[in-house]
């Protein structure tokens, strides 16, 4: 591992260098949500990879352009890396320590919006890049970077992009956007994503509201006809009854459940977080709540609204009401194939008055924890961190991933500068800059590595 | 009745100068709610009744004060009048042809706040009094006003205003505060009152609300919990679940049923007023339509708030969820049985951590139809509005009567000067005058023949 000395002496030296560079692309509002500075963003990304030498090209989209560029290495190796330019809205801005779009350094964290979600990932690993130049003189393999600006508004069109552009996509990996520490500082190797199926569910019984002394014993009521409709796809014990629902579902491996035994306990610690008083399911802790947490779908109401809601009572027999509801899905269900599902089961009921109204959905996606690449990065991890990554199977959340996995057939790794404080989505995002240093030495080994 | 013509003569005559007394007690706002103008507005109403020759007191309650007037008459009976001066809010304001409380007279109507309700009320009764007086030189009998400052937030201090002054307010019969005509100018006898009994439901499972990806499949939800709770209450069938919820409710009459045949058909209006396709347990019209809507009690979900409401989706796993419910009550329904009823039903199904807030309540209460008073009431109306009134049995709404029925002992009469287009708590509220004149003309031959 010689290579890496010049490598990270000159990473060290010019730390302050890329910390500026990623404080002028920060400097810079892209917020996808108010559609504000996303070309400018665009421009400035595709002029920092250009200085790097590639050849870079901004694709309009039918939302924010996606920003693409490539630039040949020595190996015949192609190495696909996965960013987004577009960040989270700042509001409440009352609650920002120092402006969001203006970098602030204290204590060796830099704080603004998207400094960790997303920016300072695509910066650290240009820097990643200019130690690899400047020790070689080229790239140890070609590669590409995929940098989209809708990210932070569900990729809406990022899946029609990857299947019109698979040929020029091609690689043989993918680095994520995301990655980073857990609380203990031990790099952590995410390997799945759930995938998801958003929808809302509604009723109209009437065209206006009427008054419930008039109407509550002869009238059909939305909130009632919601709640009987709602009470149909999950019991009391949990188990969603939809038709069908668990045809897809793979149960989780040996090998699966050795990677969660290997992870810490999490039961008290979301219990004193979010004030929960016990589990569902008679879950108390351990591998299985640790298996159950990411292996298995859900269907969780996000939200219900109807009639009055306001202090005291209204005495009002609604004439609409609706729900939010989120289906996780895990590997092998599918989003459109759960929908149908879910319509077919509310016909069955005697629910067809209810509507379901698409909200977004990705199909879950998962990379084998013993792929070569896999390997690799989590390997090249133990020079930089001490310890080599720890490799978590499965998450609870939800991400673009599957047409990488499944369309373009490549292994997608997580590594990045992430940690547990980093406030992502909220007020005083920030990273530290240990770890923005730490995920560029990881970066440039693995992509050294990788062109081997 | 030639006691009668001179009695008329002085009401048309004096209409204008009637007229401008409401316009006067109008334009004093009294918004319970907003707690606005409600002592000047006590105080202008004891003026109005101590002009008329009343003993009058301003009475303290914990909330709005009460006034209470008193003047001897001829006979030794006793009519209680039962008002209220408070209004709703005049909001949405910007739906006012004229403002709310500047009085407007246009096209045979009075336009502004409390218009018809209550004040039109009061001060067509006083209007009945002055002709009273003008002819007999006294009253024909006994007359007491309770005029209170909360009906339109709920009555909450009339009830212990009543039990404590139970000697004072020693009548033989009671006026109610409201009444009119329907759709083909028939005066309503209302007879009955339903109860309410109007809770909150609502759960707490964290402390903070969780991101639905990490706390789905592991973590209780508590719009779930609300859902499955809410559906041990009423199935689809419509029959409320509780136990022992119908034990005290009494069925209509045969003479009930007759009274409510001889009402004109609601079917194809309540469809095409409130864009209903079809009522609820199979019900088509006629007759039966009729006494379920207002001899069933009911179990109405008014109202349900949790987790994101807003546009799109937002993946959140809501920590707290509620609903607001309101029941109806027929007689002998009470209302804090039916509460002990519902705790009990949630405690046995597993639901102890729902909690219920109590927002207010009204026992039912009925007046005989062949009551006395009732008949006289229905009786003398003939002449005025050349036929007499409609007695319907009972009503789907429900009101402060109870203490009136049960705890005074009363026979409670409706009538008034309210028609459909009346728009009682809506902007652009109005009377006719017509039938202004018509409710004083009835009320003079009330008194005139119940001092008898």
């Amino acid at each position: 591992m010689a290579d890496y000395k010049k490598i990270d002496a000159y990473l060290e030296k010019n730390l302050d260098k890329s910390i500026a560079e990623l404080s002028k692309l920060v400097a810079q509002p892209s917020v996808g949500a108010q559609n504000l500075g996303m070309k400018e963003c665009a421009a400035l990304v595709a002029e920092m990879l250009k200085a790097r030498g590639f050849k870079v090209e901004i694709m309009d989209t039918p939302g924010a352009p996606v920003v693409f560029g490539e630039r040949k290495g020595k190996s015949n190796k192609t190495l696909l890396i996965y960013n987004h330019y577009d960040v989270q809205p700042p509001e409440p801005l009352e609650l920002w320590e120092t402006p969001p779009f203006e970098p602030s350094l204290r204590e060796g964290k830099l704080y603004g919006r998207g400094v960790s979600d997303d920016k300072g990932h695509i910066v650290s690993r240009l820097f990643a890049i200019d130690a690899l130049l400047d020790s070689f003189g080229e790239l140890p393999c070609n590669i590409k970077f995929i940098i989209e600006g809708e990210e932070e508004t569900a990729s809406i069109n990022l899946f029609d992009f990857i299947k019109k552009n698979k040929d020029r996509l091609k690689a043989d990996a993918c680095m994520w956007e995301f990655g980073g520490v857990d609380h203990r500082d031990v790099p952590m190797e995410y390997l799945g994503l759930r995938g998801i199926c958003y929808v809302e569910l509604s009723v109209e019984t009437a065209s206006i509201d009427v008054h419930s002394g008039l109407g509550g014993s002869i009238f059909p009521n939305a909130a009632w006809r919601l709640v009987w409709a709602l009470n149909t796809l999950k019991g009391e014990d949990e188990r969603i009854r939809i038709p069908g629902f668990y045809d897809a579902v793979r149960p989780p491996s040996k090998r699966d459940r050795e990677l969660i035994a290997a992870m810490p306990e999490v039961a008290d610690e979301y219990k004193s977080r979010y004030g929960v008083k016990q589990f569902i399911k008679g879950l108390t802790g351990g591998v299985e709540l640790r298996v159950e947490e990411v292996f298995t779908p859900t269907c969780t109401i996000c939200g219900l609204t109807s009639g009055y809601q306001g202090p005291g009572s209204k005495t009002v027999l609604p004439a609409r009401a609706s729900a939010k509801v989120d289906f996780r899905l895990v590997p092998d269900q599918e989003p459109d194939d759960i929908r149908k599902k879910l319509r077919a089961h509310l016909d069955a009921q005697g629910f067809s008055d209810v509507k379901i109204t698409d909200l977004g959905g990705d199909p879950p996606a998962r990379t084998d924890p013993d792929d070569p690449f896999i390997q690799l990065v989590a390997k090249v991890a133990e020079e930089v961190y001490e310890m080599p990554m720890q490799l978590v199977p499965m998450v609870g959340g939800s991400g673009p991933s599957h047409p990488f996995v499944h369309d373009l057939g490549l292994p997608v790794a997580t590594g990045g500068l992430g940690h547990p404080d980093t406030r992502a989505h909220a007020p005083n995002e920030n990273i530290r800059l240990d770890l923005y240093l730490k995920h560029a030495r990881h970066m440039a080994r693995i992509i050294n590595e990788f062109g081997k």
